[in-house]
């Protein structure tokens, strides 16, 4: 805002045309800020600062695709984990055909995937009305060469998305979402109202019917492997095929069955419903996916910290990420060990891994965490270590930037255009 | 990140000055967004965002300003409430000679508030080492007519903030922070501890002594009047006066006492210990600071959210404001009921009170509010609502811009140009 803008708080006079770009350019400014060079060491950083680990991306990125492949599946990676057209073209750059483009979940990340991430087939998985509506259609329509899908779970909803679409002059394929049990958006499973909502897709004027969407998030951390097996069959897998079945009964054949995630991708490969799977949070992995059995990938994403206040007495240390640098929401981040990629920047370097598995985080506040446990000496005020968020796309959201960095030097920096909101 | 920088990621090579030059317009590119025009429809806006208000932050503004002004003790604004310079500035032209200056929590905070807040007076309430401390140093520097401060609770915080600014040529006001009780940052309360470490900032070449800080986050939110009263008078005000006594058999007077916030400040003049007060939630409120008794305050804080997904069978809406837009570490937000600033965008507004409150909020993942017992034919899908959050600051913290609203027009637009970090 403006100082302009502060004068008119006062009053509703409209703002002039220069006032607006004005407004703008302040708007564009204000965004910037001091970032640390490509090239720096890591013990330059600021704190606390979000990392990810190039050579264990890398290592997530080359799994997945290697696991994808043979399958048939298509790949669609979902950018709300990492929320960076820039991490976007990375990912796309490296992709082969498995990869068939990227699910996003909000318009704010379509907007940024479309216009600056280079994404050709984009779905956006959840349901949408009103200005959110005619927001991605108006995207849909300014990127002609795009294929754009979105969900809808009523009849309402098709006619809402079917309007926006034909006042924006847009083609958008309306995917409907069946409730896998997770008891949140999407047609009642085994109901008849699949049918219902896959017809007037069918009969909307600027609609097409893109396919079906089955995914349930809670079952993506049932942590033994049986039991997930056990969960997917039971939930999208059961729900997808009865839909199918649906469908087919009033002659409408869903081109594509999207759904799945970092944890049930193999199982609902192994269930053969699905034609593609999304998961995003295999890039980084966190606590929560690190306690799961049978995991492929590597811990990548960390919150570099500080620690600011000592206490020998108590083995008390308190660093500088707390609830706004660090989710806590899904559980309390836990220390990392050495990591090659990170390179060398803690005297954590120096104990055993049963002695850093012992140190405790505690909220401390918005701004601070608590360690407890810490060996006398250890982790001297001014010293910098690095945690292991709970929850990495909730993590992601809460920074404007990701440094990459490999043998402690940052050697990228992913802009997280995507987060926030507008 | 360009796509040159894309490209280098395979190798160590250092970026040229040109490659630096397109990265940060890139970067400065990043940022920009669709936002709605001023002097739109709330009606019109994108959800989920977050809405203030106008007359009811005009209100508070000028409430905390009435009840400031005939103590004589200070109003020193605590910017990481709202993190953002426009708001900044909009408080400092209102402000009179009750207000100081600001404070603020982290050095991006700092940057934003003196490079485009218009702040003369800033104190950084925390404790800052390496990378972190040279940057608010060098950011003094580069403020020379600024009043700068930042907190210190140990000899080595002393000398890592008077190296920082020797190197940077800056002037620092170093205070002292006392732990009130929350055993978080701070030297311990009641001790010597004190004194040495303000021997030690007056004899840094670089440093003088701001004064001290004691500040108990944890007792703004007690419930009762009294018993919040006796918290004040038990933390904070006993732990301050020992340490001026402490100071004082020392031959030091530390200039100013700061601390207090939303929940204590009219406690904190009654106990007449602090010299300046740093509230910031008062501006906004949140569901938190809403159950203790004797608020003075108006909720102008809400987040704007869409009815994506209904079931009328078991009352359940589905919201588009789940974890990623909503702060839930302090609890559920509850639904708004008609508020005068926000005009009248939803079909609440012919719902009692009673039935609004019974309106229930679960998580339903980071982009899902789900709500219970909604009436039947209430909140049909597309239809829009507001939601008030449980802790103000971290959902600030969540949202890229903040929306003024009056009488259902977006007034102004508020960018958060201080949350996230970098």
């Amino acid at each position: 805002m403006t100082m302009a803008a502060v004068g008119r708080l006062g009053s509703l006079a409209s703002p002039s045309p220069l006032g607006r770009l004005v407004s703008r350019l302040t708007r564009m400014v204000a965004c910037i800020s001091t970032l640390p060079s490509t090239g720096s060491l890591l013990s330059a950083a600021y704190t606390p600062s979000l990392l990810v680990s190039l050579p264990s991306l890398e290592a997530n990125d080359r799994t997945m695709r290697e696991r994808i492949a043979p399958s048939g599946v298509k790949l669609r990676p979902h950018a709300k984990a990492f929320k960076s057209s820039a991490l976007a073209r990375w990912l796309l750059a490296r992709a082969g055909d498995e990869t068939v483009g990227l699910c996003v979940q909000t318009v704010h990340e379509a907007e940024a995937m479309l216009s600056r991430g280079g994404v050709a087939n984009l779905l956006l998985t959840n349901e949408l009305y009103g200005p959110n509506a005619r927001r991605l259609a108006e995207l849909a329509a300014a990127h002609p060469t795009a294929t754009v899908g979105v969900l809808v779970d009523s009849v309402r909803g098709v006619q809402a998305l079917s309007d926006a679409s034909v006042k924006a002059g847009a083609a958008l394929a309306a995917y409907v979402e069946v409730d896998a049990g997770q008891n949140r958006c999407g047609v009642r499973r085994e109901s008849e109202e699949v049918a219902r909502v896959a017809r007037e897709v069918r009969d909307a004027p600027a609609l097409e019917l893109g396919g079906l969407q089955v995914y349930h998030g809670g079952i993506q951390h049932v942590r033994s492997s049986a039991s997930r097996r056990a969960a997917v069959e039971a939930g999208p897998a059961r729900a997808a095929r009865r839909a199918v079945e649906l469908l087919h009964a009033e002659g409408l054949a869903p081109p594509v069955l999207t759904g799945g995630g970092t944890g049930t991708f193999m199982l609902d490969l192994s269930a053969g419903v699905l034609t593609e799977v999304q998961p995003g949070s295999y890039l980084f992995m966190d606590g929560d996916y690190g306690q799961n059995e049978d995991r492929l990938f590597e811990q990548s994403l960390f919150v570099h910290t500080t620690v600011i206040s000592v206490d020998e007495a108590t083995g008390k240390r308190v660093v500088d990420a707390g609830a706004k640098a660090m989710d806590l929401l899904c559980g309390a981040p836990t220390v990392a060990r050495h990591h090659l990629g990170l390179g060398s920047t803690s005297t954590l370097d120096n104990l055993s891994e049963e002695i850093i598995a012992n140190i405790t985080y505690k909220n401390g506040g918005d701004e601070h965490g608590i360690l407890g446990n810490v060996p006398p000496g250890a982790l001297p005020a001014g010293s910098t270590l690095q945690l292991v968020p709970s929850h990495c796309d909730a993590c992601v959201n809460l920074h404007s930037h990701l440094l990459g960095v490999r043998n402690g030097v940052v050697e990228t920096i992913f802009p997280l255009d995507a987060r926030g909101f507008y």
